[in-house]
């Protein structure tokens, strides 16, 4: 066998120790289209005609596994020289009405099916038949192969900002993610042998000095008496930090970001901060009327963007805080108030620290949450946090994917044991779009917390005393504009 | 935990011993009907409701496996006391123009995900948008549920020869196949693990038993020189005979009973035999188009149903035999009347055994195919036979569903190592309906086997000289007739 093997990096390698059937580590995005004013009856049929005849791979999408059984041990990726594009792109449809419900359990079930791990790890959806002369696009892909922000930039890469724009090529004929710049490890059997005796010695020592460095976080951190300030591991024990199955729920909702950004300005926080407080008004309520809401306030991990000390330039890191929730607290500005209090303490404690640190703090603060995955405790311990919230910067402009308007994004994220719930914003042209990847059997009836999300900036707007600056939609949203893509 | 615990059945346990992700035991039924001429738009929508509306569940559809990861070492029962009937009954949709060739991709793609074994092993789907005002069922189940012709039953059941008959409970109100009637099995962890320890004693204790029984079916078959007499593990090694993977392929052929009749009358075969010749001219060409028809003819797997020779009722034995599909000869009707000879030899033979005899002689000659399945050999060493073929009577009278007309209906079979393809026909109405089950790696445009099916039949009414009577198709029909569900 002359094909050139790579060796996946020990973090791209980490996805797949941590994929099992329950917790499929695959990503996607949502993308909703509206068709051109004067789309022929057969547009969608020719687009996808024309997406099938591309038969062009680009890394990562003619990459697959050398040994799906082996994924666990030592993964390496090989190039796939007979991919069958019928098995990766496909024409799905909804049934009728087609609206956001039927779109949201449609997306449910795709989520939740698993990959072929003998094929190359992704698939791309095109999906008829959603009401007002709409369609669909979702694109899954295996987390290995490409991180959450990277699929947002690949999704970008087959759209344009030219709504005269067609025939763009398919993200498998451009390539994209980590995958693809790659280097080409040794091939030879020695060398393989070497990497994997490696990887199962840092395996054993990563235990104590991961123990050793948590520590010191944890004693830093109490040290320092802030009541704002969250904990890892001191999360109370709720439903959203059981172990998961493997089948999903699919939520959305979206808001124009003006008015996320003015109940920011109002209440001197940031953006980030108000989508804290609408995450936890709607978790508040939804787990009050499941009676799961713990007395002690539920904590969310968070990532964020953080200018380290000594960077005089405008680049910035990617770390990770854990914000304290408040979800005790009754009242929202109260809460609101508090949350912004949390973050700002955390992003402080960040900040204070060089940008070598932040780099190395990430990996220790997160090391104990991937080696309980890793070792099978998540969900059975205590939580590190009790949910993930991220906010992904998206285009600011419009963009057209062969004449048709894409009218929102959302991503559709992965779970693992003991985070049962994914909560991840994506901003896109003047839009700020949530989606909400849920466990099946945890969090029956997951819809209610898109709507929650919903009602809490309308009690925000209202507490603050400002008008809800509603723009008129466009015709074609009004008809059913309350629901929302949600099983 | 008080829940009741049933253990399975050998028989039906070996169904989960040989549930693999490449192999998934899992059978289905696809039903195409007719709307009523009076169909109200929103028909499919409210018969979905009524479906919903069900929430009893009888068994088999109330059982899952007690412990999933234990499936392959002691599978048992318990009953789900919260079905989420949701994730079971599923509501879909065609792309356009909905025809035949929308549906088999579809099939194929429902065919090909595995089921969730934390939960009951059946799903209902309901299509539409399937042209012409039909619409399609799609109902999969674990073949430890049930066996092909239960299922068949089962899909009689929620149906009417009454085209007034409303609201008829669906299967999972109803019940039915072997696991519904199962005893209770000793519960306490004793008992249980005595039965492992007899299940492990079997396992070990079968080998040299089968390979006794074996060689002497070998040996007497060879001793009488037959030359039409298919031997078992004599057939030519064949693309149909690999190792399979986990996608599958679905396509359909379907006739008026009559004209396969009218050939079985006119070259003085059975139906059967004409139906094995279709299969074995249509079998022929691709395999010569795709350069891999192998020398020595190929070989089929085919249950039959036999008289006993001390039975005097009118009860029939199910047993099976392996006939020669003589796919090295060129021309049609010399091969047909070579299958004749083979399959009437092959039964002479299991009808001069007694009724006693040829259970157990099922059970013999069918042995070293599940012992090579249980110690994966099968898909490695040469196969028992090529291809599996059946016919299973079906009802004939036309029947309903809330109203709709059942059109056609066809068998969705599972593939094993070894055994990339799967030929399952069902008569129902006057028609001859048939399913093709493949492994979607191992046969490349499966569809053309369909469509050369059809086209064997036209051969051989030209060869015979009976000019095809065909009834003018109703107008429904006529748009796309020569297309056939297939992927």
């Amino acid at each position: 066998m002359s094909r050139k093997m790579r060796i996946l990096k020990p973090l791209d390698a980490a996805w797949m120790y941590v994929d099992t059937v329950d917790t499929p580590m695959q990503v996607a995005c949502l993308a909703i289209f509206s068709l051109p004013a004067d789309a022929p009856d057969d547009f969608i049929k020719e687009l996808f005609a024309h997406l099938r005849s591309v038969q062009r791979f680009a890394p990562p999408f003619n990459l697959k596994l050398r040994s799906p059984r082996l994924k666990a041990l030592l993964p390496a990726w090989v190039e796939d020289e007979h991919i069958d594009l019928d098995y990766h792109l496909r024409h799905s449809a909804l049934p009728k009405p087609g609206g956001e419900r039927e779109l949201g359990v449609l997306i449910s079930r795709l989520h939740s099916h698993p990959m072929d791990f003998n094929r190359p790890l992704w698939e791309c959806h095109i999906i008829e038949g959603l009401e007002n002369n709409r369609f669909a696009l979702y694109m899954k892909m295996h987390h290995a192969l490409v991180d959450g922000i990277g699929g947002m930039r690949m999704l970008q890469r087959m759209l344009s900002p030219d709504p005269q724009a067609r025939t763009l090529p398919p993200p498998w004929a451009v390539g994209c993610g980590a995958a693809a710049q790659r280097d080409d490890a040794p091939s030879d059997f020695d060398a393989r042998l070497r990497q994997l005796a490696a990887a199962a010695r840092t395996q054993l020592e990563i235990a104590p000095a991961v123990a050793k460095a948590l520590g010191h976080v944890v004693r830093e951190t109490v040290q320092r008496h802030e009541p704002q300030e969250a904990l890892p591991f001191a999360a109370p024990h709720s439903v959203l930090n059981a172990r998961v199955s493997a089948q999903r729920r699919f939520a959305t909702q979206h808001y124009e970001l003006e008015r996320v950004r003015a109940v920011a300005k109002a209440s001197d926080a940031t953006l980030n901060d108000v989508f804290l407080a609408l995450c936890a008004a709607a978790l508040r309520r939804y787990l009050l009327e499941i009676d799961a809401l713990p007395e002690q306030p539920l904590t969310a991990g968070v990532p964020v963007s953080v200018r380290p000390a000594d960077d005089q330039n405008a680049g910035n890191a990617i770390s990770f805080i854990i914000a304290n929730l408040n979800t005790d607290v009754e009242d929202p500005l109260e809460r609101l108030r508090r949350i912004r209090e949390s973050t700002h303490l955390a992003k402080a404690h960040l900040q204070r620290l060089p940008k070598a640190g932040i780099d190395s703090y990430t990996m220790i603060f997160m090391a104990p949450f991937i080696l309980q995955l890793l070792v099978g405790l998540a969900g059975k311990a205590r939580p590190m946090f009790n949910v993930t919230i991220s906010n992904v910067p998206g285009p600011k402009h419009a963009l057209y994917f062969n004449g048709a308007r894409m009218e929102q994004m959302y991503p559709v994220s992965l779970l693992s044991h003991g985070q049962a719930l994914n909560i991840t914003a994506v901003s896109y042209d003047g839009q700020f779009n949530i989606g909400y990847t849920g466990c099946r059997d945890t969090l029956p009836s997951m819809q209610r917390l898109a709507v929650y999300t919903g009602e809490a900036l309308e009690e925000l707007e209202r507490a603050l005393g400002i008008a809800a600056r509603r723009q008129p939609e466009p015709a074609r949203k009004t008809a059913r504009k309350r629901e929302k893509v949600a099983v």
